[in-house]
């Protein structure tokens, strides 16, 4: 389903199960902690993890004004699997004012944990240039990096947690 | 979660089951002898029926040079009940080139039969007039006009048939 002149992908091998990766990205208090780059602040505005759910969140560089980021709507979500959005459509599926982009996210078991991999799909050539051209891989990587971080410091921390007597 | 001021609809009762009325929709020998106002002709190039399935057809004046009518990909598939697509994404999700609507068709048990409703989404009121001007009720109201008469027809053959001994 993926073209590679039309696609552009992060993927990162996460060392924890894939309950909590899914856990990290569902639940929007913890979704708001790595989803966009620091120190920049995210909030989410919807998140109804079903097809046709609306998908909404904002960013700021102060905690006080807030803009616009994600307007868009969930097409697929495969509990601990896959999350399909896109900002083609906004929430209840209709026609969004300015389309861009798809985004498959998948989760798969690794031996080390979980394999975290996000592809945006764009309509055209164009289109993946300009995202790439918009910092696509450091924006993308950079948060797939805080994702990564923010679940395998829950997973030490349990550990930790559960050694101590 | 339609929007009457964004929104344009065409419903009819058919006077057969719903099952008749699924069935014409979702065969595609069946769905193009009413899709388009005849005397164009329709041909279904695709009609993968599930959550990112593409939706292709085109039609002709002539039966010889075919022009691409929908291109689109359908977004939820509720056996006998309801069918949504759109044409701001192609098969897989991918946006699309000419977003423009979301179509939602909805059928529910009627004392005549199905009570059968296509409802067209757009993103703006001036997608919405657009449509309007374009002939969305004459375009829509004869091609459902059609698909009763369609599911009429054959339900009183069959009735027809049984009755003959």
């Amino acid at each position: 389903m993926t073209t590679p002149e039309l696609d552009l992908t992060v993927s990162r091998v996460i060392k924890a199960p894939r309950s909590e990766v899914w856990k990290a990205w569902t639940d929007p208090a913890s979704f708001e902690q790595w989803w966009v780059p620091a120190p920049e602040i995210c909030r989410v505005l919807d998140m109804d993890l079903r097809p046709g759910g609306s998908f909404r969140t904002e960013f700021s560089h102060d905690d006080v004004e807030f803009r616009p980021q994600i307007t868009g709507c969930f097409l697929a979500v495969d509990e601990l699997e896959r999350i399909v959005f896109t900002d083609a459509l906004i929430g209840g599926w209709r026609p969004a004012e300015t389309p861009f982009v798809t985004a498959v996210i998948t989760m798969m078991d690794h031996p080390e944990g979980t394999e975290y991999t996000a592809t945006a799909m764009h309509r055209d050539i164009a289109d993946r240039d300009r995202h790439e051209e918009l910092g696509f891989h450091d924006g993308w990587g950079t948060v797939t990096r805080q994702l990564a971080e923010l679940v395998e410091s829950q997973a030490r921390d349990r550990t930790d947690t559960e050694r101590t007597p």
